[in-house]
């Protein structure tokens, strides 16, 4: 008999939904058995969508469902840390959705807990390592094939939205660097080693479209660099009214070649030629973006705890990410440049040199 | 309790294996319950691979076996034929890999014996009616946007191969018109409507790389001409030595537009910036190219069984590419334009006429 | 002194006012002396825009301005080979617009008279040749880069006009097949060889947009395929309808690689991000997509004559484009494939035989 | 008589020669009278190359050279203020490639001297305000078609070189933000508007292939950031080891679109489909690249003379991206960020405050 892993999903939201759909029929060694949402309407959609899985209206009571192996928390942002930590702490496997928290000490407490629990598998949605044009370009980095990486750009462009949708997100998203930025922070410690040490932080931006993300400190487009001591240098583009749709795109440039990954954003196969040229569409949103690789997340996420392998990245780097997002947050709002010493430690203002 | 569809594939050659595959694991509602190949290492390999699948050496015995409702005939192209007639007078609902037949009265045969079962869904497995990017351009080409479609091209450009596989390969395939182009004529005629009458058929070809394929009448780079007595008009290039990779392409010229279907081949989204250029790396081979169509066909052809919805095209549409290939085929063996009345009617030589 | 071309231009029509204008300011090496044109307001422009330059009603008039060297003939079709015979008996070098004229016989008339001055350089207006992406293209053909070039792919595409131009024009031009396809005839003799005999002819047509082409034996939308003795097929499509612009494109299929020139239209480096898709504009007309080939035409006559070098190509080549563009033309208003034994003669109809 | 334009070049360096060339073949209304150049090796040359050009090896002496009436200052960086100065004050129209000085002040003394001859055009070579493709962008941005413009990208990426001439390049270019990205600063405010003034100016960098670099201060790859009290945000990159060839680009982001001039880099229109990939080549070299903007400016420039007309740029602002290039590359060296208050005056770092 085909040995599935028993799967609960926290939290049925925009994310949640489509996790609770890919475990309960596009990952065929998953078992989606149960799923909790505080909601009525969406416990209700969820009897309907998902035959022969429990729902509860409960977290905790949903934990306690009878030979639940693992759990995908992906609720309000502000209960990922507290359910990650419950999860782990009943020995579950977890899988928790970006971010741990926006803040790094809470953050810093899921790693400190699951490494008490170093059988289990925690990990975050860092979405993009599983993409497969990043998975090739970074073989191919590995590889030697563009000499030693020097200079990443990477940029997170959401669609932009006629409603004030992003300016409601801000309040609890953490802002745009920490938000968005941060899976081009996590790509960039892929590409330049989780070792990089961070030497230097600066930022701007600036409220072109949604003047209500300044009550949050927030910004709808925001340009940051890390320099690391390693000599390399990482720049950030973070934006909420591309007009063409979810372009997130990337550079890798190295001493002897270069690697985009979206840099000619790719939908379908299809060109228009029309009289006003030759047009192509692009995804409008993430999801439309990178919905294989969510699939591959909860595919590899199940294969990694059923047959005992490695997760393909550490939950110290949504730590790391998430460090460096608020670190280019804090140089947005203060206007300062943050400088570091030789082992990461932030070094006073008034003492920073060269 | 959910419904699944109760599946068996006959023949677990490079594409039965895969439509096994794709049933097993990537067909929620279905479910895969008894496979067959002769050969017995294949037969061992399907014991492994498909746990509590039965595996059977003939394919009378896996028709046989309890709850089948559905079968994938996807074995060698002479048994294409009889194997489906046998499963549809079994009661089974069938989608027999393309072609039916390289014989148009043997794919006739197989039409006639499905119109006495009209409860069954039979397909063929024309997998490029089930690629999204078909399906986008479909779309805008039904709403109008090129206004009527007039010229329709498309290719099918296989890669190279440095051994004899495709000299062995022509031998049952039914040589490069019915064995590529049926695809492209297929599509032809769902852009200019499965109603249109062939006008006039010539065709030309040539053995650059693969002398070996004279033997059987067949050629590595064929171009063909289709006219249609609505007055549109379709070419076709088929090729077995393309040195990038699979390029399958298709555009649409309309009296207001053209809609392109691969005409920039993408694989991933990377592009690497080398020292000789900028490149992009294209699918290798057909199934790469079109995978997430096999596992959209099997989704939908099960869909189509278990809530009996129409399947998204017609089982005549395959015998009717059938014949348009063949007379590609026979254009290019004897030199001749081949010529049709207003019906569809062959007009003999001596009396053809504009 | 520096030695400069005394050059004049007969006929300033829309393609002949380019002429004068690149030799009267954008080739060095030469100089304007004398145009003429029987319009009297063409007449009146041209002696505002060329300062210093003589303006004849008449061409023989203007033939016998003293100093003259060579003549550019670019009036209308059916004077470009009476104009050059009489230019070339006067002793003056010629470059004539295509098609020297669309009747075989009166183009091989002029070839004729040309081979009796073989001091003369004598060259018809193929711009392609001069394109420096088709020279590219070439070189690397030359160098091997595809291995053997096996089957060429090339259309000319104009862009749609709301009005009836392209009606009228094709009263005089001799139709789409020698208008228009006669360019890509030539470029695959150009890949071929000129040695390439023909071994059959086929074409098809159809009125998409302009049914007033009828009347002429003409179509808006053509498809053609000319295969050759050497196993080397050339086919083609010509289109007076493309939405998008002047969309002129070539493939050439080789054993061992592909190279296409213009398969995804650049006009200028902008691209457009916009909510309906990334868009690019192409070139609207033959001249914005050939200005700098015409440009390098001009100069590469004019030093051919001063230097005494041989011409990029030979005069024969028109007469050979031509007669195959007729052939073609035969082909798509007769219905029936031509023929054509080892030595390129033609088979007449009942012994033809593959 | 066609009214001609008196020229003369000081400096036949890699660029200088190619000014002489332009306005002695490429310029129909300029005449090239006179050259000079220190090196009897370049004297020779250009004797041979220009007829009829007299060949000075000291500036002044060709500035005595009787009908000049423009001159092209383009010899070593550290004269291009001192000769431009001398030219002006003899009356003569300037264009002076730039920089006109790595030192701001030396550069702002050009700018007070031609102020005291409105009469005469003076003029610094921002050869891609001459590119077609930035004017065609401009024209679109400036048309509103994507909104107001925010955000401006843009790099100057040189290909890399085997030998160690950037080194000695640097010695006396004023390192990569005032030699290279200054163009990309010059382009912002085209885009931004020359009266933005800059809030805040971060930068870093890296010698990844040339230590050599680092004597002077300088880096082979350089990244800053640009901050408006609009609102708006530059960033910049900078890099000397391109490995594909010259890839200068630029993107506008505006609040309703994008416009991106080069994200996909076209140097002619072929595209190689071989076993590894479709492969495109790009320019190589920055000439390669712009080279009709460099003739376009030489027409631009004498017709700017000839019929009175304005410039299209400021002098001015060659002073105001040079000022900025200057900011990065102390903002670089020093690991500050540079503050500004509202009228563009430098804010003493102990009180720099957002």
């Amino acid at each position: 008999m085909v040995r599935t892993l028993k799967v609960a999903v926290s939290g049925l939201g925009r994310m949640g939904a489509r996790h609770a759909i890919n475990y309960f029929e596009k990952t065929p060694r998953a078992e989606l058995v149960a799923v909790c949402d505080p909601n009525p309407e969406t416990m209700a959609w969820a009897k309907g969508r998902f035959e022969g899985v429990a729902v509860y209206a409960d977290f905790d009571e949903m934990l306690a469902h009878p030979g639940i192996e693992a759990v995908i928390i992906s609720g309000i942002t502000t209960e990922h840390a507290p359910q990650s930590i419950r999860a782990i702490k009943a020995g579950k496997h977890v899988l928790c959705e970006k971010p741990l928290s926006t803040d790094v000490q809470i953050s810093q407490g899921v790693l400190d807990v699951a490494k008490q629990y170093p059988h289990l598998k925690v990990m975050t949605g860092f979405s993009r390592r599983f993409d497969q044009s990043y998975r090739n370009a970074w073989k191919k980095a590995d590889a030697g094939d563009i000499g030693r990486p020097v200079v990443f750009r990477s940029q997170t462009c959401d669609k932009y939205r006629d409603d004030d949708y992003f300016i409601g997100y801000s309040k609890t998203s953490g802002s745009i660097f920490v938000d968005a930025s941060v899976h081009d922070i996590d790509l960039a410690l892929w590409f330049f080693g989780s070792d990089s040490v961070v030497k230097s932080v600066s930022a701007v931006g600036t409220c072109a479209r949604y003047q209500g993300l300044k009550q949050y400190g927030d910004v709808d487009n925001g340009v940051g660099i890390v320099e690391f001591w390693s000599g390399k240098i990482a720049y950030f583009y973070a934006c909420r009214m591309m007009a063409v749709g979810q372009h997130d795109m990337t550079e890798v440039i190295g001493t002897h070649g270069k690697l985009t990954i979206n840099a000619n954003p790719v939908h379908d196969l299809v060109e228009h030629h029309e009289a006003t040229g030759i047009r192509r569409e692009i995804a409008q949103t993430y999801w439309d973006r990178f919905e294989p690789a969510f699939i591959r997340e909860s595919n590899e996420f199940t294969e990694a705890i059923l047959d005992d392998k490695p997760l393909p990245f550490k939950l110290a780097g949504a730590v790391q990410s998430l460090q460096i997002g608020s670190y280019l947050q804090e140089a947005l709002r203060t206007g300062k440049k943050l400088n570091f010493d030789e082992i990461g430690n932030r070094v006073p203002e008034n003492l920073s040199k060269l």
